[in-house]
């Protein structure tokens, strides 16, 4: 039987090709601490991709490749603006204000994943009228793909990226899932970051295939100053280093990075497509990446769980639940979950 | 040729058995965050190993486990107590006052890598006599094997910890290297840590053999309440968390941590019997783990630089170098090593 | 003429009897740091006026009272619960966050700036469902007299504390208004705290009369353990301590504290009776201390500030202002603010 | 009988003109958090005092008003290099650490209080050589007047401030006895201060004759910029900020700063004459500020003690003691001092 993992794209595991560069690494001897070849390798790669020369750390953890990037755009007595469903405010317990020394999450709501960009004009007249007495907005992370499987688009980024400059704020996007939202768009990776104002990206492999690889880009270059220090007493600093970059030389290589998501997209595509037609499901959200929320009726819920398959309630609206997809995830699992689905509808 | 890489651990790779078990642990899906059969089953060795229910909690570098365990120890406003060449306050950044929230480290010399016990009693007088103006001594941290090579007996570390004990301090021990520590002596695990008093130990792999993998290990299991939540906000607790297990899980099995410790060892001592005999090298401190700290004349040196051979000078004593051996040595890099030395002193 | 201010208890001055016992105690010599008879007194006179032993920590600010309060109940981990509105959240730049060492503020609304109580349980659920990858609720902080001039009464306060008993939260209040609070109910201050369940309370006698003087009282006195040392590291342990210790003496003598909060309560009242009645203002939130939130037409709050009149408009409806009075306000003030009022309103 | 503490100059009270000053500020009404014309009296007498317009921040305590510059000058990765006695070590429990972030403080030994210059150079070697592994100096902190009494002229100051520029270090300097080291030399204000390199300076008047209140001095206003952020979300934002300001007002107003400590320097100079006179006392160290370390037989120590006299026992020499004059010290407590050393010594 295949998997019925849909709960998250971290259940899968690592994408053979990752694992065999990783294995190659793991042979010989070499420098520690990122003063390797496949380490230079990976930031050339990067700097080719992004068609700009940009400044790469590579850690282990999302939350550490956020929270750590987080910490060179914002003072401890700073905010960061974020949406109110974003993934560093409802996932990484106090990373953000642990690594920023304090700073504060001021989120916004808006429609799929996206903060209201009149709402975030609000808070930026609430927080700047009281002075010292309030905190000191300075930096909007967003996400893209966001937290609810939808996407940004240039145009759309570039209308943050204005917002930013306007009010001396830096962009950071979360880019967990870049590759998904990257992917699903005909259009360079430059055109998606630095071109519309981001500052920094941080690009995860982890979720699209890697074991544990995460890049924080500097395409604002200034920004990484020290970042190195930050890195390094934050106890993010791999020793075996090469084994981090050969996941992300592997993942990198050939298009597979995209290769995978576009796999992933459209699956959940496919996934949505077939659920749509059961009666009784309503998807209201796009599906513009790997994930898929539908509305089920609570009694086909439960009983698609008996039947072993996994996925998380989700809390925006009543009977929502969340179905991802990933690199991992096979044509036949899909399959399985729609014809269950209209099983229970009958 | 065979390699001339005796700088660090940290310069070898992956062990097979490490790299094979996480390519198993690759295929298919699993629970994320350690949620995961392997984890537990990673767990439940590590009780058995250390003939007692111990919490433990996987990260993927030393820092962060020093850091994290001191977290755990030690309030913002403690003083952590060590050797003055202790790696957490020579080659951690600010980790540990970054983890406790500022807490201090106090050093004291003492041979061999040792902290001297009458230069421990001075300080705890200096900090406690100004009460709340100074900070308050809270750990003893150790290292096992220390930064000199040299390594603590139970009956040594029994003085230590009683010397703890009757000050209130918890203690904690480096075990970066502790395979290499136990390796070298006929004696159970436990006789090494808890029964001692130690109330806490991070257990690395990595320089053992692993990519990335140390486990915080508490005897005391009051002291990890909350401890989770620790690892998480510092971006420490892996999505793919069975591939951090994975590695312990090779590591552990069939007794291949003392073996490849124990191996590790036997090369340092050969190398250091060999350079021994060289004429002009003369080695001091002794080789209980794996490295050796020749001090060598400066032309020796620079000849042997100029021949690829990879080393760091060592601050102790003028021309003390220091070499380090692992898993991944062979013995004829060795016998190439003592070969050139002794060629260069004639 | 008498004084327009009316935008801050804060922009009144210091009370003659507390000016003259510090200018009584600024004579002479006497141990520094707290070590004092004056400190000593004052920690007397807490324990009596409130019915129990307590633990008692001078400071010079409200906001150092509240942070440092804060970081003995919550860890960096944590989360403290507390009104939208709360001066903690809104009028402390990140100050909580920066004592706890990163702990969120969680905020809920509810009417008259208490956190309404469902509210509060929801939230509780939504954080502790996400266990690490969320934060660990572990205080709830009240401000009595709230930030809305309303005021708790003992069972109302009760039904908080059953709360957090019933989640194992700490319950901290907010007391810069705490004279004002008490004041206006006929009952001890043994009854509006501890009985309550409340843990600790910051007393402010700032606003009250007192220069800068702020007490941080512990009924649950295990929690006080090291405090001495956060204070110390905060900066906040003042060397010629009796000054602070004098303006706590005087203010707490002969009933002072009350008499003063009494008489701007009154004055309060006086001033929502008079504005109640002047056509095209409404006062919709009850006056239960010394502040009046009414809604004034546009052209006449304009035409009160061109005449000198100072206060806040309160961001909670459109045409709200905020108007304070203080132990210093005098009632010719009042009357001249209901006449001025009177005027621009025909 | 006249006063017989020379513990500190801390268990003195505050000068009766600074008491008349406050005692004048407190009436009446005045904006709140520093905006009112009391602040903006004296920032303008420190720029025209230090012939220099700078930005000016007032606080409370000596400990923040260090902590809280540090924190201007030095990363959360970053080191303060100080003398290894300095205040911000020994006397302020972690503050420095707390509002830096968790910078590291390394100190250096030297004579007299003052860091051996060759010894800086040493320890920037050794912190710099590890890189990202060690941290990075970013402060030099010197105390002026010093810990042991002495000062550093503008020549000396003019060593240390090279010896930053070289290095690329901020050089700040804790004034806690400025105006001792001031008035002990016939110069401006500037001359030993901004005119050497000094960026920061912390200007306490607190042991000088007021009762809480050091200014925090930015010649370099660059480093000042969010400033009052910092200082706001440290708690040591007074809102009756004009109390503050009027303690400056009064001290340094009509040259009083410089006469009370001109004339607790001279009578530190009496009494070192005359104990150099008692047989059995030696005294090694000038005596160039408010400070006396004689050497004194054990007998006469506790002899003294037990006739009333307060001092410290200070650990640098065996027998050494501490002895400090103010403001408030009468001549007849210094006589009674030295005839009651002379009737031990017979």
């Amino acid at each position: 039987m295949s998997s019925r993992a849909f709960a998250s794209d971290n259940q899968a595991g690592v994408h053979p090709t990752v694992m065999n560069r990783m294995a190659l690494a793991a042979e010989g001897f070499a420098s520690a601490y990122g003063n390797d070849a496949l380490t230079r390798q990976v930031e050339a790669q990067l700097s080719e991709r992004f068609e700009t020369d940009c400044s790469v750390f590579l850690v282990g953890t999302g939350t550490a490749a956020n929270a750590l990037a987080l910490s060179a755009l914002c003072p401890p007595h700073g905010a960061v603006l974020c949406h109110r469903e974003a993934h560093i405010v409802n996932d990484e317990c106090t990373a953000p204000e642990f690594f920023t020394g304090g700073a504060r999450q001021v989120s916004v709501p808006g429609e799929w994943g996206k903060p209201d960009l009149a709402g975030l004009e609000y808070r930026m007249e609430q927080l700047t009228f009281r002075g010292v007495h309030s905190v000191k907005p300075s930096v909007l992370s967003l996400s893209n793909a966001t937290e609810m499987g939808t996407i940004y688009g240039p145009g759309e980024l570039a209308r943050y990226g204005s917002f930013c400059r306007r009010h001396g704020l830096a962009l950071h996007v979360d880019g967990a899932r870049f590759a998904n939202a990257l992917a699903s768009q005909a259009m360079s990776a430059a055109e998606l970051s630095w071109k519309q104002g981001v500052d920094v990206l941080t690009l995860g492999a982890t979720k699209g295939g890697a074991m544990a690889a995460e890049a924080v880009i500097f395409f604002n270059r200034d920004l990484a100053e020290d970042f190195g220090f930050k890195r390094k007493r934050g106890g993010h600093l791999w020793s075996k280093h090469r084994l981090l970059a050969a996941q992300f030389e592997g993942w990198l290589s050939d298009g597979l990075w995209l290769e995978l998501a576009r796999q992933a997209n459209q699956l959940a595509r496919n996934l949505a497509d077939g659920l749509a037609e059961v009666p009784g499901i309503s998807i209201s959200i796009p599906v513009e990446a790997n994930m898929v929320f539908p509305i089920l009726p609570a009694a086909m819920a439960a009983a698609l769980r008996d039947e072993g398959f996994e996925f998380y309630d989700w809390p925006t609206q009543p009977g929502m639940v969340r179905l991802v997809t990933s690199f991992a995830t096979e044509e036949a699992s899909v399959e399985d979950l729609i014809a269950r689905a209209r099983h229970h509808a009958e």
